[in-house]
């Protein structure tokens, strides 16, 4: 039995929030601090033929002004160190050229933001002015103004990414019917409520210290000491509190790069903060794209091919385009089982802002594709579109995208128990006339904890006890806002034998905490975990040896609980954990530190979003009435903070699928929504009922006590959930994001005009 | 061959000192900060009746304010966790009665120093007045006042401590000659540059985070952890940069406990910074006392027993009373070898200053005696006093004050070689006579390189490999100024075969970094330094045996140099240690993390100081005209911090001998020289030349590379040569410090006054 994972204990980072006492970078003041602002292009696609920083600099409390002959010319990106495959080296810091409206291309440090504003303002770029592209079509076209210089050319960020299994021709052949459709995809921003902000500030002797909103500090120091020539112990990178990153934030930014050269420039501390404006600007965007989806079946539903091109919108620069490629074209092979398969997976430079990782990491895209063709199929075949997924989904032994083998019958049990919860099989269809008109829909997803080969996917830990007993865990991953640090501090809790209140977790500094890749991918409670685990074994193997001793036992015969331990099978002989470490005959107690360093198999988690939509006919506007969001994550750390996660995926799927759109004008390059009052997210008011339910019926083995990720997987299966559901209420099939009520008008009038013709 | 150790590196701290860059508690700047200040007592004895804060509360800007009702009554101390032996529990945060004058009565928080000053003086404080007792004599007379309820009674501190080895009356009955004195000593004041000061801040969690100018963070943790009620996970204590304590601040302050307490009151920082004036009052002095020895000798010098009465003054609490008394007093069975000794050790409270912990710990006065007493006993025997202390000198194998044998004969070393540097045998005996009258002198002294038995003595440390080979060292560690962040720097570097500059070196935050007992007792670079060593060697396992694996080679074969592996006699077969550390076959190397934890056996170090002074006869001012000091401290980590440590030991011995005093008034112990005007040091322009000579003749087997302690050897043997050397010059013999010109002149008034009758 459990004594602490499992229980939603008060977590470590909510009271800090509700008082206004949790640090954020923006919170940082340091004495001296100047306030550096980023010029930005005007253009979409240019080179810079004369930058005049005159006027700028004449202004009064300009300190100073970086230009592209300022910075070192290195190619960087936010990859981790050493650099991976998942992310493109193709950005200066700033440079020659322009390649979207939006992008950096001068930086001020004054002594006040408005002073840097103004300066950036007086600041005169003589563009030469290059053809744009904005969608992957023109930016495919022979002849297309080419972007960049690396990369294999004709604009790809990278080449094709292809996957095959088994024989597609064959598996067309034996099919009884085949369905193919093109799915696209909209421009959702994460769109966090903290905007990109850091503090850079240089020792005397040459060390750099980064303030910094990021999911990956260690990132933010090998990329950072990569491009400023330092060793990995001449950059220290904080974070403490973050309000939110989505994956967007793994990536450095411009503004980053530029902060710590003006604060080296000026000899003083510098601090930059994005506007709402350049979160949109000069941050990171979902993947827009298309997804083209053909399959065979046979007439009792059983999938006999798959074939699917994948294009991706990278935006002006490449960032995570090849991870989220790979990632979101190979989980095609999977979720629905299919022996051949032939995918294509694509990533396209255009004169857009640039497109990054974004929490479900291309999968978003391809399921939402295959999920709604899934139901296409359902509807041809006569089957009931759940029993056709619940029949093809994948299980126990089959190969995942990762190529691991499948543990567990999770995907089954999802949507078996979603269907038993809303009643799927007598689900009221009622009005599917007049004004108001409701459908149910379904969709399914699967996500791998931790990512993809290739990067340095490791969880490491320390963990040492206090003389007092108390516990101090010293984990590298940050708290993006989910609980990670409270779910960590819960497992080294459990496996150590003290109460949650006992462990203090340090993190947010890349100085004194061990390794780690990033909170992203799903995999901090999953991996970090699981290396928080093995460091509090270690500490526990200490503490019980020398109990030991003292009760002349074998360590072996003694367990530990709310810090006494106590020997198995022999009721009152006991010791407490203090007592055990105390010193002995005038010796303490060494330091009692144990590590842990975790490198992963990855493990998936399933999940089946069950929604029931009305749809206004009148207004177009489609309302979600409930979801039944049914997750199978193995063992459950902390409920609360699971279903938080869940509910908070289910409310950016929301958006993204019924609202959210980051518009560039097709004919300049110029965005055209880029702040909340255009751009529009659903809010709390706009949220239905949720009804989550969490599985624990395939734990992992590699995961804490069985644990497996949650993070990115409540975001893929809500969106064609809603697009099936909105197809259930009004029988129009939409096969793009966002579904605008607009378009559903113009859809119910191109359906009723049919009808009548 | 080393490489890193044994040369004197750039260190870690002078960059950022030369620049302003460093920064030190007082630098700590927090949005919404008060200050605090303490309303300190008038009168030197008495109960306090009634304390009215209503017009100080009216004050505008006046946040809170504290008297002894507002705080935890819990008797405290700066004591190591667990509590130690050395130390007295005998204080509370505020009391209901005074002890000295200075002592803390109230703490206000204000919006600024001045309103918070002005507060102060607003207290109106109504005192009963209690007899008080000022000199040991007054405080130990029978029906003295008693100033504390706690201890043995009688005014003392704890009972009378005594060391008894072999018999003294046999001895005596066995000597020739028979020398017997009292020595006195003043109350000379650490006088770090940098007051004591604190800020203290609370997040919402109810953790505490205080900055403060310390020697023993750790001590600070788990003294305000018990005293506050919190585990030790609550307690953050940082520290950097310090402008010195020497000893003095391993002790709680009662600032310390206030500005917690004045920051949780008002739910904001605050900050208290002590005036010079109230490092004086409230801060802690060198123990005053007297020391009576009598020593039989034979003929040829050979002593035969020794006899000694030590009494420390101990002032209104015990502070390090008892580990002094019992470090000072146990000394004195050593440096002379002796086999029958008998001796006594009494601490004494009175209403004055607190004493507590000072560079030499009891040590500077009990060798003053000593070696002054050996100079009589020398000019009795007609013998050359150096050649009697030669003839006595401790060696290997002899019992040290801690029972341990002693190893090496560093003490007859350092004597040889400095009667050899100044040659000594045929040192100038000219102008005796004239006004400006110059003499020799040669005092000794041995220390132990950590503290005695009875508190946790122990190094600890981690330090952890990087990706790119760099390495991060975690001490726990404070930098006094003494340059040991750099030594531990060089020892995990060499140990590594890594560069001293591929080393950083995280410090100073108790949350992170391993447990540390403080920087005192001689023991940094010996103790820490040695689990530097250990736990640099581990990393240095893992790395050799990742490169074993590559070159198919056994680990035990390889040897790395500035950061490149090679084999043992194949010249040219070699690997990086960045190579060795990459990942391999896509698998990450888990991180490379090493522990070292070491529980040392003491080690000593030797010294020997020779001085040549000039007497002026008409002023009777002593200048000290050149210093030999020869220091035997083992393997030399850093030969110019060892220096310095050596030449600033010297110039505070100087001061101590010559001119510092504090002084308080015997009618009501209000203190008459509490500032750097009327209480003198020497400054920069009065040191005179110093020939430093550092021997490593004896290296211990438990310091790193075999080095020992220099932190407080220089500041003992200075004294007593000084004093040796005046009688040389003069004639006239001086058992005390300072030994003042009013007071050279009036011994040579009544010098000449007996001559002329």
């Amino acid at each position: 039995m459990t004594s602490v994972i499992g229980k939603s204990v008060k977590r470590t980072d909510t009271l800090g929030k509700v008082t206004g006492g949790a640090v954020y970078a923006g919170d940082v003041v340091l004495p001296g601090l100047l306030h550096g602002k980023t010029k930005r292009s005007t253009v979409a696609h240019a080179r810079i033929k004369a930058i005049d920083t005159t006027k700028a600099l004449a202004l009064p409390g300009v300190k100073a002004i970086l230009t592209h002959g300022d910075v070192p010319r290195v190619l960087h990106y936010g990859s981790p160190h050493p650099r991976s495959a998942s992310v493109t080296q193709d950005q200066y810091i700033l440079d020659t050229k322009v390649r979207y409206f939006g992008e950096g291309v001068a930086a001020v440090a004054a002594t006040s933001e408005e002073i840097a504003e103004l300066a950036c303002e007086l600041i005169e770029v003589e563009y030469e002015p290059l053809p744009a592209v904005f969608t992957v079509e023109d930016a495919l076209k022979p002849g297309a103004p080419a972007i960049h210089d690396v990369g294999p050319g004709g604009n790809l960020v990278l080449d094709p990414f292809v996957v095959t299994r088994g024989d597609v021709e064959k598996g067309f052949a034996e099919a009884d019917l085949i369905v193919e459709g093109e799915y696209g995809m909209g421009r959702p921003t994460p769109a966090y409520m903290e905007p990109n902000v850091c503090v850079c500030q240089w020792d005397p002797l040459g060390k750099l210290t980064i303030w910094t909103s990021t999911q990956s500090p260690f990132m933010v120091r090998g990329t950072l000491a990569e491009v400023l020539g330092l060793p990995l112990n001449k950059v220290r990178v904080l974070v403490d509190h973050m309000g939110g990153g989505f994956g967007a934030k793994q990536d450095l930014f411009q503004h980053e790069f530029l902060c710590a050269l003006l604060a080296q420039r000026t000899r003083r501390p510098v601090r930059m903060e994005f506007t709402r404006k350049e979160t949109f600007l000069g941050g990171r965007t979902r993947h827009p794209g298309t997804v083209w989806i053909r399959q065979g079946f046979k007439r009792d539903g059983t999938i006999t091919a798959r074939e699917a091109k994948v294009v991706f919108n990278s935006g002006a620069y490449g960032s995570h385009g090849p991870g989220v490629t790979a990632v979101g074209t190979a989980a095609l092979t999977s979720l629905y089982r299919c022996e051949n398969v032939r995918l294509e997976g694509r990533c396209v430079y255009t004169n857009t802002p640039i497109a990054g990782a974004f929490r479900g990491y291309g999968v978003v895209q391809t399921y939402y594709a295959l999920d709604i063709l899934m139901d296409e199929a359902a509807e041809t075949l006569g089957m009931d579109p759940a029993a056709l997924k619940l029949k093809n989904a994948v299980r126990e032994g089959d190969v995942a995208p990762s190529n691991h083998p499948l543990t567990g019958h999770g995907l089954e049990d999802c949507i078996r128990r979603g269907m038993d919860e809303t009643g799927w099989a007598s689900r009221s269809s009622k009005p599917k006339a007049g004004r108001l008109r409701r459908g149910w829909g379904m969709g399914c997803e699967m996500h791998g904890s931790s990512a993809y080969p290739g990067i340095k996917e490791q969880g490491n830990a320390v963990v040492r006890m206090n003389e007092d007993g108390s516990v101090t865990l010293l984990t590298g991953t940050t708290g993006l806002g989910t609980g990670a640090h409270t779910a960590l501090a819960q497992i080294t809790a459990e496996e150590l034998g003290v109460t949650f209140e006992d462990v203090a977790v340090v993190h947010g500094d890349t100085d004194v905490v061990p390794w780690d890749i990033g909170a992203f991918a799903s995999h901090t409670t999953f991996m970090a975990g699981r290396a928080c685990q093995m460091a509090a074994a270690q500490v526990k193997a200490k503490v019980l040896a020398r109990a030991a001793d003292r009760l002349e036992v074998s360590a072996a015969d003694l367990e530990i609980r709310d810090s006494v331990i106590t020997v198995k099978g022999v009721p009152g002989m006991s010791l407490t954990v203090r007592e055990a470490i105390a010193a002995e005959k005038g010796i303490p107690a060494p330091q009692l530190l144990g590590e842990g360093s975790y490198h992963p198999t990855k493990s998936y988690s399933f999940g089946a979003h069950f929604v029931e939509v009305e749809v206004d006919t009148e207004t177009g506007q489609v309302s979600v009435l409930q979801v039944v969001p049914v997750h199978e994550i193995g063992k459950v750390i902390h409920p609360i903070a699971a279903a938080g996660q869940i509910e908070g995926g289910i409310q950016q799927g929301i958006g993204h699928t019924l609202s959210e759109d980051f518009v560039v004008d097709h004919r300049d390059g110029r965005p055209l929504n880029a702040s909340f009052v255009d751009y529009k997210m659903p809010l709390a008011m706009d949220m239905p009922p949720i009804r989550t339910i969490i599985l624990e019926t395939a734990p992992s083995d590699g995961g804490p006590f069985g644990a497996k990720g949650v993070g990115e997987d409540p975001i893929i299966a809500i969106g064609p959930a809603i697009a099936n559901a909105i197809h259930d209420a009004i029988g129009v099939r939409f096969r793009h994001y966002p579904i605008t009520p607009e378009q559903i008008l113009a859809a119910l009038e191109e359906k009723a005009g049919a009808q009548a013709a």
